[in-house]
């Protein structure tokens, strides 16, 4: 419901990273932003199944690298496309950095990292809200900002589409296609488990 | 403090609107995103001295109209520089629609507009932050959300500047100038309420 419209709103894209336990992880969110001044607060929306997500429940800490116009998709497939309970995303991950309360981040295609500390946390159902306070923040370099759309139009890869052939639906979020006439309401992306409502009808 | 670092953040801009005991208003906000799918909810930060605000908080329904890049610097002139306490800002304003529950939007170089029912308020210090069930949502037009960045460099008049003469400050938000060598710490615009941290040094 109401998808064409929600898709109006304008977004950034940020790798969300946290550690917690001697454990780190980063994913791919699209919603930052500064809500208070004075003091300095941002709030993000992660997901609740998400790695990264109970590592800032732990450690009431989390960094968001603001992803540039020279990100590249690779970076959307490796801190998007797979889970934290499954990979070391930092792991063999050569542009990180850490921050100085030791939280680790990506630099590659980032033009900014923001560390802060948990003040609140808003449970929105499927999904978390943290309000928190800046404790460090840099500048990395001065390419613009990466928006949503920049990343759809010039970041994610095309596909070809065929005008014949087999009906399938594909994920406007990250790429997915899933082979079929019918996809099921209750469908997640596998990839980047956004819902039904986020796929296309296209042929194959 | 990090006035850089939060200035990459991307955002859109909004006309956010409200009605309540027969009076309405609205205001330019950049706070805007989608929290949820399911259900369908977004939030929205808004000032505390904000009339708008203040009306969302008696009716808990407010209404988010997308402006594009074809907005003029009229709309944020009208909306955001000056306050619903003084002005009846939707009275004579022509291109204007109402949901079906009675809440006035700005139509002009708007792409869309979302409304919402409110189902939580958190209150941010300065800012008040609603989140809201999406309740009705059209599409206007399909020209091209305005991002903050594209405000400032396209939609915002560039005031012309001098390398030598007297020091001022320039509210990098509306455009206001202070004039004189030191901006106060405390200094909020009187056009756009932004504080002294969104001030930059210029010379007239």
């Amino acid at each position: 419901m109401f998808e064409k419209e929600m898709r109006n709103l304008t977004y950034g894209l940020f790798v969300l990273s946290a550690a917690a336990d001697g454990k780190s992880s980063g994913c791919i969110i699209n919603t930052a932003m500064q809500v208070t001044d004075t003091p300095l607060k941002m709030a993000i929306c992660v997901n609740k199944n998400s790695f990264t997500g109970q590592l800032i429940r732990k450690s009431r800490r989390f960094v968001v690298s603001v992803l540039d116009e020279k990100a590249d998709f690779d970076i959307f497939r490796h801190f998007g496309f797979q889970s934290g309970k499954d990979v070391d995303k930092f792991a063999d991950w050569k542009e990180k950095a850490e921050t100085p309360d030791g939280v680790p981040y990506q630099t590659r295609g980032a033009n900014a990292w923001i560390e802060c500390e948990v003040d609140e946390e808003i449970d929105l159902g499927t999904h978390l809200m943290y309000i928190g306070f800046v404790t460090n923040a840099d500048i990395l370099s001065d390419v613009p900002s990466a928006s949503y759309t920049y990343y759809h139009e010039h970041i994610k890869p095309r596909q070809e589409e065929k005008k014949e052939g087999r009906k399938a639906w594909r994920c406007i979020i990250c790429g997915y296609i899933y082979e079929g006439a019918d996809l099921p309401a209750d469908f997640i992306c596998p990839w980047c488990k956004h819902p039904a409502s986020d796929f296309e009808p296209i042929m194959i």
